[in-house]
């Protein structure tokens, strides 16, 4: 099945549009989860945490993000950690968004979506349904990437972060940015195959920081999924996040991390309250639709 | 010491200004070296071969440079060999210019550094001097690289592959382009602390393929050392080389990777032909700067 047309249809059967990101951030995971290991069990750490929380929050997101620079930074027991939560989400049949911006030419390209997603020669080291890429090298280094349909691909366009616009916002004569040039290629490259939905396999990460830059690149890549980070602790804008559906609710993932990874009452309540965080951000959606 | 004086003052004693790409390409592994190995020895293969090739051009070279999806790609035994190279270049004391390109949001590129470069909660899990980086999201995800002044970072300016121009290209009323903006951002960045020869610790990554491209960058980018991937294989210019180095014949390291790596002579002489490789990359481009 068609990568869009598989998130696109989970939306509608679990009415979410929810992304659930996996920031294992070391300092934010609570102490008294942290109680019983000791410091050479950092994968079993990290996978618990997570795999917990994925248990809890499975029937409210549609996909999950885990942020691979987080368990990378442990080195090899990260990467098993890694392993260890895509296991189990693959068994629980949960799409995952690997969150690693890759990008390089394209031969490496295709080393990179060998490793997300397999070929022929090798089966993928971290399996994934879909990997966030920087298009900032054009074309050859995104083709790679879209060799097999059930795989999906989420470019940066207008990311969420403070200094964004040090590139993204220069200006063109004709009043478009860079940002927008960006947005143009994406529409080009997802063009070549439209699904039941309407989108096509080439997605875009646009920030709920600027509401502005939302409304015009919804407007700029009609036929592009939009991967929403910021909303949450970044203090991303219910404009935003309604600026990126379609007139069905449709179009857009909208991921939280941070705010329902760690939510304040978590030693009072252990990951109900987790859960209870990740039914309030379906909801909070939702009702920002309605 | 600052990380751009170390490595032109190897420049200097060497005589060189080649860095070496460890890109194992599975396929261009020579087969009589494959031999002896079976498929669940990824690890050993790949880091024997590169420690060989190591061990061959270390006198010839300035740094190292390996990509790493090359070793990504075969999961946790491609990680665990190139560990292997890395403590083999640390105890010949080569440095390591890991080629990532990572980018991201401040918090998650804090996690990047940390991964290539440690910190105080973490030591490095792959140990590197230098990283290249994409500065598609502007300071804030540059500024976590910069804590240490021993290492450096290589931002992608203009790319060595077909269809760098679909943005890198793209041109703004007063006829500069998206990539001269990035490069006015990155002369910004490396001022701040400029070392003992006038470059800063953060350098550009410029193709040999785009000569043109190459002589405008330079004059833009005055503080920044240049790192030149596509001479040799992907048909980089000899004008490039030269237009990318003061005259002194310095700022810029030039990258040769598969010319090195897998030369054709290497059925019947062995690693000594890697050794001539290197040798003749080395000389070729101290002759066209002189």
């Amino acid at each position: 099945m068609m990568f869009a047309d598989r998130i696109l249809s989970l939306c509608q059967s679990k009415n979410s549009r929810l992304v659930v990101g996996l920031d294992p951030h070391w300092d934010l995971i609570p102490e008294s989860f942290k109680c019983g290991f000791n410091e050479t069990q950092t994968a079993a750490l990290l996978s618990g945490y997570m795999n917990n929380v994925i248990d809890v929050t499975h029937d409210h997101a549609v996909a999950y993000k885990p942020q691979i620079a987080f368990f990378e930074q442990f080195g090899l027991p990260g990467l098993i950690a890694l392993k260890e939560v895509l296991d189990h989400l693959h068994h629980l049949q949960c799409p995952v968004i690997m969150d690693a911006k890759r990008n390089d030419i394209g031969s490496t390209a295709a080393a990179y979506a060998r490793t997300f997603f397999g070929d022929r020669q090798l089966p993928a080291a971290f399996p994934s349904d879909a990997l966030t890429v920087n298009g900032y090298l054009g074309a050859d280094g995104i083709k790679p990437f879209l060799q097999k349909t059930e795989h999906g691909i989420f470019v940066l366009v207008k990311t969420s972060n403070p200094s964004s616009g040090d590139l993204q916002d220069a200006a063109f004569a004709d009043g478009t940015t860079v940002a927008d040039r960006m947005a143009d290629l994406l529409e080009t490259w997802t063009a070549d195959h439209v699904g039941q939905f309407g989108y096509g396999n080439v997605g875009a990460v646009v920030g709920a920081t600027y509401p502005k830059h939302m409304i015009a690149l919804r407007r700029r890549m009609p036929r592009c999924l939009f991967l929403v980070p910021g909303y949450g602790a970044q203090g991303g804008s219910a404009d935003a996040v309604k600026a990126a559906f379609d007139e069905r609710g449709l179009g857009a993932l909208i991921n939280s991390s941070r705010g329902i990874l760690f939510p304040p009452d978590f030693e009072a309540k252990g990951f109900e309250a987790v859960r209870e965080a990740a039914v309030e951000a379906k909801t909070d959606i939702n009702r920002i639709l309605s």
